[in-house]
């Protein structure tokens, strides 16, 4: 698959085994490592076969590790192991490494040449392609970042199966979200292959491919966010107001999970979709998110509102929310948070999430 | 004047006076500012009117303020006084400030409007166009940055009529490299006129102009640096290693006409430029060039050398260096240290600098 961005076209390429992605990185002679030190762990002869002694800097991937303050001593380990503008950086993790590789791509020696191997399922079905990083400074989450592809994604689905189930599940969200965003047709097929996905693990590298496929088409339109890919933000703007108010108990994407399921519910209130359609979806996503719909059920509904409020994407005036008239058929709308938010949410959470 | 770019096409406007261009910025109301502090001593009365109550910041333009760890605050501070991602951020200062706007600019939000109010010689007729940032890291000096471009520059020559003799001096380097990469009738108008500038200080402003017409040129055709841009580092590979074997010592642009003397005088020991040549621009540039051309005679060549050989552009094998065939004709090479450079700087530094 290559994907056409503004900085360069790239290309995801797929691998049975972990070995053999990290083997067909480019000039391994001249490329540096950064790769999330729990993996290690997981691939102990893995990595040992392939990392250069003096060329690699490990990171824990927490998300007090991507922020600015915390990448200045990363900068200054590659540049002291020796990097520089015409070395490669390979970039092994999940989305935080994924981010914090990013943004040293792009802003050393004024973007240098990078790979990604993106380790977890939300990683591989969604943000290795996009090109976006988000950095925290101080007590502002997600407020500094760039937009620069990777010049490679090499991409190995099987290990994901060393992952927790826990994570899968929450990495599903973003998978459910593209076909949402598409048709009928692939909501229900999904959602019948999700069904004994445990016994059938292999079948998430399908899944993979068809949500990488969804989410070219809308950034190779609009890379830079100004139009149709906001509409991958669907569930979004809910989903971090649950995470924000629950103290980010809950999974992101689960978060995302509920955020289309509390959408859809705001579209039926606003007369935009059939009930008919909230309570299919509900029946599909609802266990999906056990226990943490249950878990929203105890959360102050001012919480929420408060962090809708609070949101870098919303105003004083309204709530960015997309809703949606039908699979496939979503819609950005400015909402009034008193006049719909509010009671949507109340009716939502006192009554739709057992 | 427009300038293409590959983020967004920008202008540059001109004004007469200070207060013009301040109050000529786009949405004042949504505007952040970041401004060199010592600007405010010369127009306390300009910036009182102008600079909003709590959303300005003021930075003290030094190269340790152009650091990644010293911009962390930066961006706390324009973050905690409200700046978001529609926001415009308003840069006014001089190279340095410049390079920390530009980069705020950059990262913040993944990329926000940003207007520039270039303060001195050097960013008026060179840095305010051409999108580049550099930034300190530790001991690595200028290798983090990154390419954006403002969306406005706001110009006013005047205020060069408030900085020191010596800054306005050194700041005319770059403008004579524009001319010697241009032509001889170009480089001869400009010495005659430069004679009695400090008399005619009005008469900059058309070398402004001329100095930003010929660099718009080379990064429309290529911004990002790969080929022909590469030659409006003529002089700057000599340069960098009298200040850094120098200790910083001598200003900039100063060095900058230094390096162009000896890359002229390096042309003419490889075969590819008249004796003549190198004659008549050493009797045009060495008296600009007072007393640091003196000062070079007292410089350790080996220190030289070993600047030259740590500079990033630079392999072990050979030294990157812009030589000259003619006025225009500059030609981008990698020379023998040994070889060529080592004995032509012995014979330049012990007897053609006097």
């Amino acid at each position: 698959m290559i994907i056409q961005s503004k900085s360069h076209p790239y290309s995801v390429e797929f691998f049975d085994e972990l070995a053999a992605a990290l083997s067909a990185i480019s000039t391994p002679e001249r490329s540096h490592w950064l790769v999330d030190q729990a993996l290690i762990e997981h691939y102990p002869e893995v990595f040992r076969n392939v990392l250069p002694e003096g060329r690699t800097v490990l990171i824990e991937a927490t998300e007090e590790h991507k922020s600015y303050d915390a990448i200045g001593p990363v900068f200054l380990d590659l540049l002291g192991k020796g990097i520089r503008r015409d070395g490669n950086l390979v970039v092994v993790g999940g989305g935080v490494v994924q981010d914090i590789g990013c943004f040293i791509a792009t802003v050393l020696a004024r973007g240098i040449r990078w790979e990604l191997v993106p380790t977890t399922l939300l990683a591989q079905a969604d943000s290795c392609i996009g090109s976006k990083s988000s950095i925290n400074i101080g007590e502002f989450k997600n407020q500094i970042g760039t937009f620069y592809s990777p010049h490679r994604v090499l991409l190995c689905p099987s290990v994901l199966q060393s992952l927790p189930w826990d994570e899968i599940r929450s990495g599903l969200g973003e998978v459910i979200k593209f076909q949402l965003l598409t048709s009928e047709a692939g909501f229900r097929e999904l959602m019948d292959d999700l069904a004994d996905l445990r016994a059938n693990p292999q079948r998430i590298t399908k899944w993979i491919h068809r949500s990488l496929e969804i989410k070219k088409a809308y950034i190779e339109e609009d890379e830079f966010d100004h139009g149709r890919r906001n509409l991958l933000n669907y569930g979004h703007t809910f989903g971090h107001a649950y995470e924000s108010a629950t103290h980010y108990a809950i999974p992101h994407g689960i978060a995302v999970a509920l955020g289309m399921l509390t959408a859809t519910y705001v579209s039926v209130q606003n007369g935009m979709v059939a009930r008919e359609h909230f309570d299919y979806v509900k029946r599909q996503l609802l266990p999906w998110c056990a226990p943490y719909g249950e878990h929203l059920t105890r959360v102050a509904l001012d919480d929420v509102i408060l962090a809708m409020r609070r949101d870098k994407k919303n105003t004083a005036a309204g709530v960015n929310c997309i809703l949606t008239r039908d699979y496939g058929k979503m819609e950005k709308l400015k909402v009034d948070i008193d006049g719909l938010i509010v009671p949507s949410l109340r009716t939502l959470i006192a009554s739709e999430l057992h």
